[in-house]
């Protein structure tokens, strides 16, 4: 048996994306300049099968970048000009927050330790209001209702973190203006690019900001959109990883998002009911509302080495706490686990005293 | 007998890059954590191993990136206050110089049309003068020596674009302050990796520079410099890139810098000789100090597409002029290209009408 990564990401392949890459090079994918129509037919299949299988609306379209860091840059580059609003609820909402600060934006923190948004005290009128629909480093999940009800709310653009969250929690695209993961999570793919998906409202207010700021170089939104509508990117981009992206967007649409959202339910429940009945854990987010499918945290009694290294030597490879917590251990739940996988850690985690 | 791509780059794949790749899988290094003990053994190794093959001297410290585009904007917001010089002498020095104009800096261009830098002309006290050891559009090359005129000339950081000179092309690091590559030139790696190299001289201008202005969020310098010294980066970066990487210096240190670059100066020679003796090419660059090693352009009789599909149909694929020019070619020489491939070519060059 070899090693099952259970880790918030990188995290285990798709099962399909050793296949693809191996496929890449008998079609010389990695030697293609990305300036060639073979590669504008990979750029455009893999924005057409997002498109398809997340059911992104019309009005909606889609970057590559680097990283999710990257796109936090970007976002508070080109969509805010004074100031935003943050939703923090764990390490990486945080980490937003910051880089607005350091971009001198009189950025507004709504701090929410373990519980959910209290929408009524979010201002209706934040320039861009930043959410996130899972936190990969305490397990929060943010549920389309609040999302919807957030949108019913305020009148500012809507940013949605959706690294670790994306296509296995569902939400309703028109609650957001724009939204972004990467795809070392949910899509198990190698790590290396980031997905940035923005509507014509981030256009607009990016084509007004930047006549007033300095908005960024090849990666400012106007470039990149300019860039995209030619099925091509500024830089010379991960075209390995925008390749392997389509080609698993083409297999998890022939599993059908349902399913997969489905399935990340059942799994989610066999692992909190495992965590529940063990003496030696208890879940971090006790608010069902919000503990997270995805990225499942758990306190422990002793230190998490302690769990790591037991399953570690059954080849199960799960997460420490985010940073330097020492009493829990995380638990990814992405679409490449399967129920016979999960089944399999749920029964050694219930063995282990 | 398999597709021989001589493209600028993405190029040909040097020669173990698919095993590589293929054994990452087996040894589960996509799957591994960017914060984990394995991880920071895969960075450090590659640093040491582009130390050591590039001969990097002390003071000299390394960082990963995405691109040549983002080590460009990380220069320019990181290393440059108010004012630069620009060598210009092809497209992509020019950008370059375009990305310092629209973050404002009062930037200098000196346009060297198919010509070598005017030493005399360049001012001695830009904050930072930024210089190419290969033009990449034009097949414009810098030598060692030019390099070494200018150090001793002016009192500025130099900043060396060496996106596809190293390491075929050798200089004297310390006649520069810091330099940068992506590996889908010469190294022969699926792109997706920019490589930034910065002295302590660079390091103390931001230190001091971050106090006035903005130097970005998770890629400002001293922040990649801090993540670097843990063997780690800011953001996930691209895995399976820097593990390639290290594997493939470790190969061309085998093979040893001095060898690739006597490779390199043999095929050109070949090359060169095989479009002066025809009558339908002529080198673009007459001037032979500056003629591009490792990007050939050459002018053609007929529109570029005439040769390319000639080749193509013999399985060898060549670049077109850069942009929207229409006669000319180009053609890559890079390590991972042998003696045997470049006869090969020039062969079937001469057989053209």
């Amino acid at each position: 048996m070899k090693d099952i990564f259970f880790t918030p990401g990188p995290s285990e392949l798709f099962f399909t994306v050793e296949d693809h890459i191996k496929n890449g090079f008998k079609n010389n994918i990695y030697s293609i300049s990305h300036r060639s129509s073979e590669f504008k037919i990979i750029y455009e299949e893999c924005i057409n099968r997002l498109k398809s299988f997340l059911k992104i609306p019309q009005g909606y379209h889609i970057a590559f970048l680097s990283s999710a860091n990257e796109i936090w840059e970007r976002i508070i580059q080109n969509l805010i000009e004074e100031e935003s609003g943050h939703c923090i609820n764990g390490a990486f909402s945080k980490k937003f927050y910051d880089f607005a600060i350091l971009n001198k934006i009189n950025a507004t923190a709504y701090n929410y330790k373990n519980q959910e948004y209290k929408i009524n005290e979010i201002a209706n009128s934040h320039e861009l209001l930043a959410l996130t629909l899972n936190e990969t480093s305490t397990g929060i999940m943010c549920d389309g209702d609040t999302i919807r009800k957030i949108r019913s709310k305020v009148d500012s653009l809507i940013a949605l973190d959706c690294v670790s969250g994306i296509p296995s929690l569902p939400f309703n695209i028109n609650d957001v203006d724009t939204f972004y993961f990467s795809v070392q999570k949910c899509f198990g793919l190698p790590s290396g690019l980031g997905v940035w998906v923005y509507n014509d409202k981030c256009l607009d207010k990016h084509n007004k900001l930047k006549e007033k700021k300095f908005t960024g170089t090849y990666h400012s939104l106007h470039k990149l959109h300019e860039m995209s509508q030619k099925f091509q990117t500024p830089e010379t981009p991960n075209v390995l990883s925008i390749y392997v992206l389509s080609k698993v967007l083409n297999d998890m649409m022939k599993i059908g998002i349902e399913n997969i959202i489905r399935d990340t339910n059942y799994k989610s429940s066999l692992l909190y009911n495992t965590i529940n009945k063990h003496e030696s854990f208890s879940p971090y987010i006790n608010d069902k509302n919000i503990q997270s499918k995805t990225v499942i945290v758990s306190n422990c009694k002793k230190e998490s080495d302690y769990y790591i290294n037991i399953l570690k030597n059954k080849r199960l490879i799960i997460g420490k706490g985010y940073g330097k917590v020492k009493n829990q251990i995380r638990i990814a739940n992405f679409p490449t686990h399967s129920k016979e996988v999960f089944e399999l850690i749920c029964d050694e985690l219930t063995h282990i005293k």
